[in-house]
């Protein structure tokens, strides 16, 4: 699955290329992945997944989210079984070129997580003093679409 | 770095109990890292960063944002050096319980990239037919800080 080639990507410069160039010389960790951050116009984070070079290919020139799915091993549209689709409206990428930041409008019922809600983000961890050990609470929990008719059992 | 024990965080359970329960059971990798990303109110990302179990334990305790550095293999409470720490507002953790997301009130000038922009994410990516190899875009340029200054040479 990791790829020892970067083209069509331009190859890692110096520290000062990475940051402050133009070439785009995203890092693949050694499982030849990066991290992908996907907002909607509003800015809520809906989802965060992985790219592999093929994955992140394929979102450039269709401007469509591919990612790279560790539990299947396989190339992911998203949204190829749910209709969830996701257009690309902005694509970013950090100061050291390895993470990326989508910006998307989703398809259907707007729903990016498979669980059915908006976002996969829907439970909330209590912070602050005495807060380690308290249970998760949910919010934006509301279920766009029922996960057991869009993927079966 | 990576530890076995769980506590205080909950016990990986099934999958049902992770996706749907309100125990809070982050899932560290094998380096023992969990990614952390990080949005203003205002929903832009500001950075993506890792957490050991450590770093997400003072996170919530302080409710100021920890990671670790894995340049530097320490704990980093963000802004030690600069100043820019980052009291968080809401944190977040997804449906397979293996990202955060933190939303945070950043001191000082507002910057969370230590080249002294706003956001590490000032650099867009060409998307569509044809955009394959094309050089990046500046967007969110704007240095708040000279890093220069703030860091030394």
């Amino acid at each position: 699955m990791p790829s020892e080639t970067t083209a069509p990507f331009a190859a890692r410069g110096s520290h000062d290329e990475i940051e402050e160039g133009l070439g785009f010389a995203p890092k693949f960790d050694r499982d030849g992945l990066i991290g992908a951050i996907v907002t909607d116009a509003a800015g809520g984070v809906l989802m965060f997944a992985h790219m592999n070079a093929e994955a992140l290919k394929a979102t450039i020139e269709t401007g469509v989210a591919h990612f790279w799915s560790r539990s299947r091993r396989a190339l992911w549209r998203k949204g190829e079984t749910s209709g969830h689709e996701m257009t690309v409206e902005e694509l970013r990428v950090d100061c050291d070129q390895d993470a990326l930041w989508l910006k998307v409008r989703v398809a259907g019922t707007g729903a990016a997580c498979h669980t059915g809600r908006k976002s996969c983000f829907y439970r909330a961890v209590a912070t602050g003093e005495g807060a380690l050990g308290q249970p998760l609470s949910l919010v934006d929990d509301e279920r766009l679409f029922d996960p057991a008719k869009t993927y079966g059992a």
